[in-house]
């Protein structure tokens, strides 16, 4: 079914003008591509009766909060930023299963931090970026996506006390991307490649630590800078939990392992690993062991999904 | 400085008849290159004076007894098949440290089970493989190799009641093989790739069990068939500890991970990964997936050593 933008557009404004009603509504904005959109939706329905809020968690890229704001102010959307570092770190604290890493961000989001927002603000509609492929993965067990709860028998109304609105939720992320360009996102916003809902939460194997956090968020830089338009659908940076062995000045440096994944892949369902050249793969393993303190080794991940998954995590 | 191949052997094979004199001698032959040319050395020098064994440690490669047996019987040389496998599982058990793993391995090698085919046979001379590589290594602390003593200040007269004899210790890995053909080794043998002390002990990232070593094992025949002749120095399959996330029919398959290293090196002092075609790295990565029980995602060092060292163990 070929999508039909502006059709799209106006049908799902008015959705949501309808449902909202008087009322007042209010979205998490991470300022991935699907929160992003939905920002743009939602206030072109809206306008002031949407709140926008930028949950600083402690888990996201370098310079996230700074780059959201001033995109989205050069598009006359004010971005609230909350700091609620402390109770996502304390959180994940000691976690190290995967599920249950998902599962305590997606409990410490809706139900404490992000809940107590939308209470306090006495919003009864919230507004969320869940796309198709989310949906499908947590229907197939695969992976337990944070912002579905309908496929999981959660009443969100009864759970949280607001309704949830998703507009994107018959889109994948190339249909997101359409839309977002139409609705005047800049290039840098609908073109950016997606990342998780649990952020960098995702990208550790094993415990959630500040100081892990640091070691991925510097890996994960130097990733995005050198694989940034090269045509890939997704790049990351995975910090491993198993040690190596290394060298450094001629010393044994039993030192920690980066794995980057870079794919190709149209709407995440089926992924092939990208065909770098070697020498930027190479590059880019010399650049993180130089920028990133205690790495001594670096792999590129090989395998198509399936039987992998985009995220480790 | 160039190597004369012929004068070190005469060299070596004088060394070895005047230090044995009319003693007996003893060598534990693994099957790698190095000790592969100390038997030849050894039986050179010594003919039925040296009892050549092969310890099935239950940390080889698939079919390793079978193939060592064979090619030294062509070369009319009779090795002794010692099963110790009870003793180095039980010997590895529960530990997880690298160094401790190599040294538990050390340990229940030369104290226990060589030690005492050594006593048994009232060898008071010991063969023994080691090359520069492994003294260097050990020296700077980076590793500590199965077979070096006197460096870290072990008299092995004292502890373990022999005298080490050490033909190659002037040699690098290089002058090994040459060393090997000149003495009539087959190809397959003197070319055969670098191969641990710990064996498959050390391609494991975490606990040595009977159930982990057999995944390791799968691996490593589908790496070594797939990449031999493609001119690499040395490859290799490295089972991960670390859990990642794939899918199986559909399904979430919490799995194990596989790394796999390919070197070009000369000498093992300085290495880079082997830029080999991604077809081939997808292909690997396919067929590892489809052989060996339980991995589900499988990645390529693009490190160089170092800071990286050859193994990862």
């Amino acid at each position: 079914m070929e999508l039909n933008t502006e059709e799209f557009i106006t049908e799902k404004v008015n959705e949501i003008v309808t449902a909202v009603g008087n009322g007042i509504a209010i979205n998490a904005l991470s300022g991935g591509v699907d929160s992003s959109v939905v920002t743009m939706l939602g206030h072109r329905a809206l306008g002031k009766k949407l709140r926008t809020v930028f949950i600083q968690n402690g888990l996201m890229r370098e310079g996230e909060p700074e780059m959201v704001k001033s995109v989205f102010h050069k598009l006359d959307i004010a971005i609230e930023i909350i700091d609620a570092q402390k109770e996502f770190l304390a959180a994940l604290k000691g976690v190290t299963d995967p599920e249950k890493k998902r599962e305590a961000i997606t409990q410490i989001f809706y139900k404490k931090v992000f809940g107590r927002i939308v209470r306090e603000s006495e919003a009864k509609f919230l507004l969320q970026g869940t796309i198709l492929t989310d949906v499908d993965e947590t229907v197939a067990g695969i992976k337990r996506q944070h912002n579905v709860f309908a496929q999981l028998g959660i009443d969100p109304q009864e759970a949280f006390g607001y309704q949830i609105i998703e507009p994107l939720i018959q889109l994948r992320k190339d249909g997101v991307r359409v839309v977002g360009k139409a609705l005047g996102l800049p290039e840098e916003v609908f073109t950016r490649i997606p990342f998780p809902g649990p952020a960098l939460a995702a990208r550790i194997i094993g415990e959630v630590t500040e100081e892990r956090l640091q070691t991925v968020r510097k890996a994960t830089a130097v990733t995005e800078r050198m694989l940034s338009g090269k045509g890939a659908f997704q790049y990351m940076a995975i910090l491993h939990e198993d040690r190596v062995t290394g060298m450094r000045e001629d010393r044994r440096d039993f030192g920690q392992q980066i794995e980057i994944r870079c794919w190709d892949s149209v709407d995440a369902r089926t992924a092939t690993p990208t065909k770098l050249p070697f020498g930027v793969l190479q590059k880019l393993a010399v650049n993180i062991i130089q920028e990133v303190p205690g790495i001594v080794s670096v792999t590129y991940n090989i395998t198509t999904k399936p039987p992998s998954t985009i995220e480790a995590v």
